[in-house]
């Protein structure tokens, strides 16, 4: 059979035949190479260029050496294998900057543009660019290796399966996903804390009747990998600056008229920026200074434990998307700033939602043929559930020019 | 004093203070994080994404550790620091990539426009972005602080300095330019040939008679870097499927009409792309086939050592730019090809021309107050210039339809 | 000034020069690296011979690294150096594997005779060696520099100085001494677990008030070490394997009549087992087996949550070491047993009083100008203070012919 | 079947099961935890305190790759392991240290007492540690799995076998033995010359009629390998301070009477460093100052480049060892300097008999099914062959206070 390796910094040679070498060759896995794995982090950290394609290639490593492990047939092998390789197809442009957004505005997902290409129900390219193309789509190779595409979306979407370890393999606690992110994160980011030991913990997992479950002595890397996962989320995914520029990317789709929400999905990182810069003004000034690094500041911030139960409430209601946008046409209009010049981010929930892995630490221990939960082994588990991330409640941005006023007026209108 | 630590994964904390904070805010600067280090080497080294801002950092930081350890006073200092930031702000899209056909057609070159940049002599926005920003440019600063921009400029053109030593830190067969990208290149490609013992090289670098030197004790590490030069030129920087992707996008830029070098020299990657999708059929299908990976294949390849004399003479005529174009056109309307789908690539003399260090083993080793030949103490230098990369002296790429056929009449049609 | 460049595999490049140049050279540093850093953790970890030479050179680096950012004066540094590069002299063969058969029995540990030998109270040599030498000793140097002994030796010891954080830089929950050994450790076992964030750690270091703190953005790489050493200390530290072999080790001292402590401790790891060979069977016995790694084996253990109140006050009672040799005996004559071959491990006190350390968390965080304690920053410490090590209340170990008759009578006999 | 996961940090995990689990609990392998790899090499870089053990485990475990990536049969891939495991079990102590003394003397080396050992005519044990242990011999598993012993003992030693590239997997240009050794010395070194690709290098060996070849992608990957090792020889493995440490320990061998050869050999490194201590003023003296790295030093020293005719003919005599120890009394007498406080040291031959591997680079380079010599397609080979190391022809070493008496002198006695 053809084969073809690949030199990954973080994993080595990768090598890919068969029905894996005709999937990396779709337009939907190429054009993953054009959507930066973590959105906006490269402008904190200025080696984290890395993009979703090797994020998928990784994932898939990481499925294809976990099933060696268990010793899975070659049917659920190629489940789990294309599953892993699939999984992120239908992000949209920088990961996941744009997804509250679009789930706020029009309830749909980057999982549901991954079902529909999947399933052969939309196509990747443009009107324009189909006439230049003749490779086969992701359905077309899936159809031609007789896969069962129907299940491929069920182990992406974590749906009970017949055998719950596929799922599980992609959608739990600790999943191959997770196995590639942290390591890779760490490695064109710099910061070291998502320096797992991948090794280790391959050794310790094992399947117990249908279920995934880790060996007693494989405590140790779980409590490692968890913590790893939340320093990540506290130092890297959740850095104020990252999460400026996305704030600031967001408004330009939230304050567009009709958006079609699967053509942003479509798109690579450059053509949405510069889609907004054939826009109106606020949309094109935005794409600008995202490309010179021209961001807007922190003018307030607050952590939970800062607030009173009154303030508390008051900022839980501005989790609803319209009051909140209506709050910010109140600094608008009550100091005089441009529209969209003045943004309110609640992280909370959307954080929740976007990454329900954050906190979860429900990982089942095999100890001398029992099954016990990992909580009842370490008090770490339990700790990292009851960390703060982010550390603010509520903060605001805006342009450099009105930080003194949004600062002095914040606490007033907020919580008039 | 206000400063600013960065974290690279290459060489940990850098520090930027005072003038260098300031110039690292600039759009010239921040414009770098839209330009790929390595053109399209990502194409083949997934985790290739890295960017001239990086490497821009990595060299003011190289500059910084030497310049400390050769005790040059502050301005010096400044020089060499500002020379090693700056040296890259007049790169075009994808780097080297369309360095060979602008000089070719308007003999100009990225250095070019680092200079105008530099002196204050061209602006690196377009007409709209303006409008939106705020931000000083490079010769504002370095006009508030006092450098003087010319003797920048020199030390980065490796004029003769009354200095020597300074325009040879950044311009000679070892400098801080290269000690940043071999070890860069490596980590973001994982191929490890790059990885040199900066430490160790520093530790024997010295000035004698306003020259650089290299210590009797260093001409293993000299020998060393010399290496892992010659390696990543031949594994990396001149990987086949690499220059296809690279052949197919200056092919675009040759076939516009009417270029205007420095408005393409000043775009981003992204820019350049979409710039083409805007464009005829043949730049908006190379845009899209770019997109999505779908490269070009190579048609026909000799080695200078299987062709006889007739055929090299034959062969060193398309040195001339407009002789390889008819060259292309007699295949092109000898086998039905529509224009721009057959490319020659005659690589040696364009490489020789970008990358004059490639195979210059000059430096000088300073052996008890004595300043004697690198190649009198080893004969690795010697073996490194005549290795001879890359090892095509000619090459045709074509699209996969017309691969056959090209295959089949290269002979005929090249040295008819 | 003459200055040497060592390379260390951990730190790169460190320099000395001067004082620490002289300190260097002398005996009691150049014998520490016939002193394995980790005992026994080779026959688990057979990467892991690294010595308290290294790890002496390792923590001065770190306290050369510290003193510099945190700016102490060259006094300070002075002082708070040679502590660091001192800190080990006294450590007997295998490190801390016979620090609690020495402290039992004649209650002094290592950093007695570190004291001694910088006070120049005893001599490092024995009676032949001397003869042959003509190299200065520590409290020679130290007096031809002109450091205060006297004030070396209370840092050492942790005494409250009137400069506290030069006490706290090498005796604190996060010091020079563990930023060294964590990374170094995880090294050379190939484990990852303590692979931390030096650089950033120490830029978040400061002085408040004469004492250590942490500045407010340092939480994450406090938890980041924190748990780091926790996950060493069960993973590598308190293996059982490795404990297996100290225990043998322990016990041929314990079992010679009339042991001069300090003959012991400053006795290399290889003039111990020499030493044991010239003796009686079992002590010639238990060397032969550690050359060939013919180790006892776990006959027995159980973890405090199986034991009910009676059992774990049974064992609490073992915590005597001569009420615990009797027990030992108990099994020697019920089960036919030749002495020296059963040994009881009751880790847990002996643990604490070796690394107090161990699960500390009491660091001051400055946030804004207030000290506050860590714990009140995240959850994560309290829980690696509740996290259990070792994870064995009380194990049986003997020769593998015993194996079976001491599992099975050891219930009865240890809880009769 | 039981296994055995065993952490190395060079190669990650390495797993033993059957045999290989028999052999590495055999005593003749776990004796060589107790010899360092490189001798000396930590009185210079002093994280160098690896030793054999994990050397031969890593080759056992290049071995098992190799044999994987070839798909040798099973009977073919035991016997190539089984070498790999085995081939350093004969070591003396400080590995090739003592070498060239015991060959000059006794005509014997390293390899006939691993010849001895596999075939079960010698025994690891001396006389008093036998009663004291029931592990079987490497002889005995050998026989349990029905392998056969003569063969491996074949393979060792590089004889022409019926399959010539299982010989050579061992013993050539290029093999298993280097790929771990340049890879882990460098690490433990932190000297980063020795980081080969050992992944590229195996994906390009093959088989081709029964001999190794290399694929002509391969060739840059082997440029690197042999570059590698050339640098580790100037750097490490002949750098003088451990080449002088080596000389002192080796003059303690060359004056005892009547050496019985394989018992030293069989010593351990600590073994062999009491034993002197139980000898004369001499052996007892060198003992000491290698325990606290009291070191001769260099008194004199000159290249070949510049010595005219006579005098390297002159040099070339001393190859002679008694004319040596002649010459070397010639210098005690003449400077009234104690016996065996001057060693001579003429490396040349000496190295180039220990290490024949050392300049050679005659690889077979498989091209479209042609095989060519590798020197064909790089000038690098050749140039690594003439490049000298060491760089001197002859140096003279002494106790500090005759350095200067021998440096005046030496040219007059050692070429009157």
């Amino acid at each position: 059979m053809t084969s073809k390796t690949i030199r990954d910094p973080i994993h080595g040679d990768i090598k890919l035949e068969g029905l894996f070498l005709d999937l990396i060759e779709t337009p939907e896995i190429q054009r993953l190479y054009n959507i930066k794995q973590l959105g906006f982090a490269h402008l904190v950290f200025p080696g984290a260029h890395h993009t979703r394609l090797e994020h998928s290639l990784g994932s898939y490593h990481m499925a294809f050496q976990t099933a060696e492990r268990l010793n899975l047939n070659r049917e659920e092998k190629n489940l789990i294998e294309c599953a892993a390789i699939l999984h992120d197809i239908g992000h949209g442009p920088f990961s996941h900057t744009l997804e509250s957004i679009l789930r706020n505005t029009f309830n749909v997902d980057h999982v549901d543009l991954t079902e529909k290409l999947i399933l052969g129900d939309y196509s990747i390219y443009d009107s324009k660019e189909k006439k230049f193309m003749a490779s086969s789509c992701v359905d077309e190779i899936l159809d031609k290796h007789g896969i069962n595409k129907r299940e491929i979306v069920d182990i992406i979407r974590g749906k009970t399966h017949k055998k719950p370890y596929l799922s599980q393999l992609l959608n739990s606690t600790i999943d191959v996903d997770q196995l590639d992110y942290l390591v890779r994160d760490s490695y064109y980011t710099g910061v070291a804390y998502g320096m797992i030991d991948i090794e280790r913990f391959l050794q310790t997992l094992t399947v117990n009747e249908n279920n995934l479950a880790v060996r007693r002595k494989g405590v140790s890397v779980v409590e490692n990998i968890l913590m790893a996962r939340a320093l990540m989320y506290s130092s890297v995914y959740f850095h104020k600056t990252v999460r400026i520029a996305e704030l600031m990317l967001s408004k330009t789709i939230e304050l567009i008229e009709n958006v079609e929400p699967f053509e942003y999905f479509r798109m690579t990182d450059a053509e949405l920026i510069n889609d907004l810069k054939t826009m109106n003004s606020f949309q094109h000034e935005i794409a600008t200074r995202l490309k010179y690094r021209n961001l807007f500041k922190q003018a307030y911030s607050v952590s939970e434990s800062n607030l009173d139960e009154r303030g508390i409430e008051a900022i839980r209601k501005l989790d609803d998307f319209k009051l909140r946008r209506e709050k910010e046409i109140e600094f608008e209009e009550a100091l005089n700033i441009p529209k969209g010049h003045v943004i309110i981010d609640i992280p909370k929930n959307e954080l929740h939602q976007a990454e329900p892995r954050i906190d979860k630490t429900d990982i089942k221990i095999l100890d001398e043929n029992e099954i016990k939960p990992f909580d009842s082994y370490t008090p770490i588990g339990g700790a990292i559930k009851s960390r703060v991330i982010p550390d603010w409640i509520v903060m605001i941005v805006t342009d450099e020019k009105y930080r003194d006023i949004v600062s002095e007026k914040a606490d007033k209108i907020l919580f008039k």
